[in-house]
């Protein structure tokens, strides 16, 4: 007993009553799940429509609390809720507000059968339907924008790279479209995800189901889900579509990521390839010519931040105990961040790509004859030669080229060539050390070619 | 120069002539590749015939290079395929191969306008469709076991827990079909994942494209893929199959966590619901009573590896220059081990699951009449009294049960509850106290009611 | 060029004039970052006072400019201070305040030869010194609980636990104790890392090292830094000590998360070894006797959340290039948010820890004969029987006891003993079957014998 | 009845008897943890002498042990160490075949009073150790290469970056010794560890202390301990030393991969900074010119990879139940991995290092007047401009240029500098417009004039 008097006084200190100031703060998640009030609105009415329908609430009651809802719905969008001292999140808020504007005892009701589980799994899910349908909207706009780059500047040649070396001329708009493919499939999960977080959980009770035998189905027509959440043990407790959207945010990043790293390094001053608009880079009033591509860096360095949304709250749940537990609380936060920030990096991607400019000269000028190699392999295949054997040859040519300091293999005569193997003819120099004929002859699926570019255009095109 | 010089003596006496052997090893990745020899071996069988219908080999050539990997590949089943110091990957190791086996000149096309970028590509979603498939097949035995089980021990009554604190009685086969519903979801997914995978990067060259126009959708048609990756610079650095394949493992592993949590606490001697099969446990010479979960937790601690393959994978390809840089080798490792891993993880958790025996007379003793307090609220509900006073009254019945030390709210006298609120009548004992007639009110889909767990059941049962 | 147009139009109606707003907000760190102000008020003051000693100020000057900084400082206090639209970060907003306050070309100097870049890195090491430093205090309150706590308990006696089964009795105070251990080497790491954040980057510039030849000592030690950055390209770009306050961060919530889950496990009703306080728990006014360990759970939740922090941060970094780049900006978010979480949790930690109750009749049931099969070994032991061979006779002891149903190893009769092995001698039940000897028998340092544990509380004690 | 043998026939088919196969296989470390025999056997040395200590083994029995474990360390040394079926860790392996060198009988009593659990803590702090000694050197190693090139090549000059973009000229030692201060850091934090890791588990027995009061301190000091694990609980479970060296291994790999990136963008044919040596990069035979910059590639994907073994663990620590779970067997993968790559890459690194050469033309080339737009308005702040005021100045000149299209800032006329501000003087030429002057400026603590990066030189030198 004195023992734990004495423990008491070690720390009794900070709080008196048996009520711990910092833990109502701990415990709180109305500063930031209150973005979820129209949800929660939308759920009580289908709810209390549910309660109705099975004669739990008389005609006057649901019309009262409909009535009520509406109210508390406009004082939101005025931005006139009173918040309250003892509002711990938005579903008690809510409530609290609803028995101060219409009778109490029908307030009382509104939450018969229903518990705070299945309540604020039903809001996440709308939210977060609301908000992806939004993602998929921007995403098209970024993905319209990159195909309609690659027509308009479907002429403009660049190096492409390997391990960031150039390796082989390209069209620039096949460089645009590399990454569209990416953003296509982002989208085709996007659809497949939704699909997902649109299961209702409604009417699941705490965690054992509903005690009166509500209908489940009418509560997820009235809410516009597609199904149900078929166990109300998961339906409490699944937060797996909070997980997916964290991932799909972090590879969406991920992708963005490289998106940038690309372009950071074609804005530098050595490559010069491209130029920001100014409303996407940094200036220096004393450095005018120096532009940071601060857009791009922050697009980059963001994804890291989504990911640490996604791989923190998936600790969260390792082996956490079935059902709910208070550690889902903190599903919350990641997701509404990882939700804003890749809805405004999509918006500057697409801001950003739309507005830079392309300096079509210096790219055509990275392009040097040594990425022809290939090309001149290839010619020796057509004519027969054995492909292991074109490499040699090939190589063969650009190490002539060094020790002659030719400046370049088509600045070889065709003697020069024929020495090094005689099956070089005279067509060579027109067929192969020509940049634009290089791409051309991918035009194979999926090629650089103007046609295969073209081709994946329209592709694309119908995902809009 | 002489600086140079002092540079090179600091490090050179390690290696000689230009050559780091630890290099090679840092390199190769052979040891771990060349999982893939089947694979690798058909995605040469049908490009050759590719390059076959292109007139780019004749039938001669075509049937030779078809024989000679018929031969390697016995060589791999076999065991007997020898390798060599210089075979750095399973790519180099068969094409060396072939050119032992067949004439070399033959041999030495069948690279031709192939790149390693497109090749290994190809070679790993070939791979990866097949693991992938085969673990849809276990992730179904598995969802089996649960459904199997639900069904045989319907009528087994345990406390459902919220906070890992008891709070309704529900049924232990309602907890199986929870996680057999996070399963089915992982089945869907799975499912999803595979088309995204099943897609053909085979003829886009080592970037740019094919160079002779080869028929990449006949390509894909030989070697089974359901489209082609349409950009070529996407298709030879595109490992986003990878990612979503780590991510599927992870979410799957992070379920399979939970449910060994579940279970390693439902085996504690203090809960006592289950007894692991000996197979699964382990037990100590010393104390024959102790029955350690091992195989539980294992498959626990095995969600954190996982989770570290998709996590470090991710870091490896964020901001990566695009098209193919060498850091991407870094994607089998964590993929071949969460591969092996997952398939492991599933066939313990099915042994496990299939082999427990539930103690159901220690289950049914951990019910509690206080378990009972919101079906005392529900009856009042039913009895027209407002949710949020049944709350209170109910609340208070507790109290009274304490007070009076009942010994339970079941042992209260009908006067007794008369005392706290007179709506309470005669038939409160055989409505309420009754924890069979509890889960049987929770009949709303994804209750624990008996008609409504074993519809469930009939759902998943399609999926099998 | 009519593309380009059709490019801007695209995109172009979201802004007007080269400006888009969405980027600003993108950019913009003041809504986070002003919690700075004072570390950046004090950085400056030091700073001017380094120009001065350079002769780059002269006394009026200096002396006006902090007077003005004092006035900022005052501002802020009292919550004053006013934001600007253009007040892009705290540095920004307070430089631009300074300028109103004294004279506009006074102001104008402040920055010469400092940048953003070391500026910024300066307020943060400043900052997050003190925060690491009231870290300690806390970190030392909540080690002193777990001390004091294990001396007032120290008699009580609970089951040990291994794989979550009883393996062998321990003191609750050790159990205390073995995480006061890991908070004892979180204290150490603390203030190693508290050292290396105490680095000066102050005078480095942008990247190359300040122009004026300031002398960094100066300023270092008017800032109570306890050295120098040694690399000007270092000091701007360096975030290891963001890093190192992350991973601090990690691992001590990881502790945390490991002491919820045992007292989250323990405070079950099938435990039932502790009963949190109710400022910790929440209760539910219709189930009274069910307490929900709410803040042990949101303890162990949070331990992904901070998690996620320094995996997100990490990923930004990685494959970063040298110096300065904006995706470092992305530093801050994670780091005071762990900073603030990881406050918090030490004191609702302590709070806990301080205000549980111990239910030591429920620990001492927990305790079982079969536990003391091992003490069975170790009598034997030391009678001179081989260890392996003991543990083969320990192990036929508890079968007999199952078989002839004796309801415990303690409850076999001596001949029954004897009947296993003739060793057994009259003093086994006093020796062996008492669970205060057994604990007492493990005095080896570090054990869980009386003295044992009051050598570790005493060791302990040295560090607070 | 029926429906467990349902069940089982659903499974049972895998295996018979109890047994399943895949668990011997999911169960046993022994593949991956016979690395650290050596530490086994040593462990058992000094206990054994500590159980002769205690007077629990003989003269005889000590020295028949200690030739037993001499016998079995010779075997593992020539790879004539036989392994069994049943061999299912390190430990069970060393301790069966030492019951068949030597007697029985003696041989079965080296695991008096120890466990599992305090025998494998001991084994992995013991080879941590070591391996993390062995980084230590290597690590210096790779310092010291840092520091010889950065003195030989002292007056190479190159621009500097921030944001990727030109920024102001450096000495190309200054950027070496940006990367050496970092690996400078990362040695003191492994020293750190080290200390930490070098704390003794043995004599902790299972969980709850030794019962026959071993002399602790005797076996950490016959092990080379520095001291003891203070608590027998957490000396069974604690794997912080794991986690550390994981965390540091990330945390090292993280600056490699920044490195790696910096020289990886200067080696490109853009920037043409540095060559790699042939051993560090791959040539092809088709395009000779293309140097891959593989090494550097894959030191930077591995970034990822060791983080990935770091969250990983971390996820499987999370919120596990104290003292020893079997889910702690999942230390030993990731750490023998980062330790394997992080040994790897230093080496690799180091090799990188001390081969690549520098191109100072192309270095000098990239250096542009506009970069030193700083140092012009550092002549006028000399000239007592105040700062701001000097931004602006060195602004409207930098525009000047540009606009008469001068060719750079240095070829104004000083009629035209003074058409800017009529401060400028004769001396601007000399003092603003050379690489070197602009460099040498920067003379203060960690500065990138010579004397500068001199001092920092001498600095480093005292830790190798």
């Amino acid at each position: 007993m004195a023992a734990q008097k004495d423990l008491k006084s070690l720390w009794g200190g900070r709080f008196t009553g048996g009520m711990d100031p910092l833990m109502q703060l701990y415990n709180a998640s109305f500063p930031y799940d209150k973005i979820m009030y129209a949800a929660d609105l939308e759920g009580t009415k289908v709810y209390t429509a549910g309660l109705h329908k099975l004669g739990l609430l008389t005609d006057h009651e649901l019309s009262e609390i409909h009535r009520g809802l509406g109210l508390i719905l406009k004082e939101w969008e005025a931005g006139a809720f009173e918040e309250k001292p003892d509002d711990e999140d938005i579903h008690t808020a809510n409530e609290r507000r609803l028995g101060e504007l219409i009778d109490r005892g029908i307030a009382g009701k509104v939450h018969t059968g229903r518990s705070r589980n299945d309540q604020v799994a039903t809001d996440m899910r709308i939210y977060v339907r609301e908000q992806l349908t939004e993602l998929k909207k921007l995403t098209k706009e970024l993905l319209g924008v990159f195909v309609a780059r690659a027509e308009v500047e479907i002429d403009v040649l660049m190096p492409g790279y390997t391990h960031l070396q150039r390796a082989q001329p390209i069209r620039w708009s096949h460089w645009l479209l590399s990454y569209a493919t990416y953003i296509s499939a982002d989208l085709q999960r996007l659809e497949q995800i939704i699909e997902r977080v649109n299961l209702s959980p409604l009417g699941c009770g705490a965690l054992a189901g509903h005690p009166y035998g509500i209908d489940r189905e009418f509560l997820a027509a009235g809410l516009g889900f597609g199904g149900l959440v078929p166990n109300s043990l998961t339906a409490v407790s699944d937060r797996d579509f909070v997980v997916e959207t964290l991932f799909w945010s972090t590879l969406f990043m991920n992708h963005i990521s490289r998106f940038s790293e690309d372009l950071i390094i074609y804005s530098t001053a050595e490559f010069g390839f491209i130029n920001l608009a100014d409303a996407y880079s940094t200036g220096s009033s004393l450095m005018p010519q120096k532009k940071n591509p601060d857009s791009l860096e922050l697009l980059r360095g963001k994804a890291g931040r989504v990911f640490g949304g996604l791989s923190g709250f998936l600790m969260t749940l390792k082996s956490l105990p079935s059902t709910y537990d208070k550690d889902l609380q903190e599903d919350k936060e990641p997701l509404f961040d990882a939700l804003t920030t890749v809805s405004h990096s999509i918006q500057i991607a697409t801001g950003v790509l739309s507005t830079l400019t392309v300096n079509k000269d210096k790219m055509l000028a990275a392009l040097t004859p040594d990425m022809l190699a290939t090309d001149l392999a290839d010619y020796l295949v057509r004519k027969g030669v054995p492909f292991r054997e074109t490499h040699h040859i090939s190589g063969a040519v650009v190490r002539l080229a060094e020790v002659e300091n030719a400046g370049g293999i088509d600045k070889l005569s065709l003697a020069q060539l024929q020495s090094v193997d005689a099956r070089f003819g005279e067509d060579v120099v027109a067929e192969v050390f020509d940049y634009e004929k290089s791409v051309e002859r991918r035009s194979a699926i999926g090629g650089t070619a103007k046609s295969a570019v073209l081709d994946q255009i329209s592709r694309l095109r119908k995902q809009l």
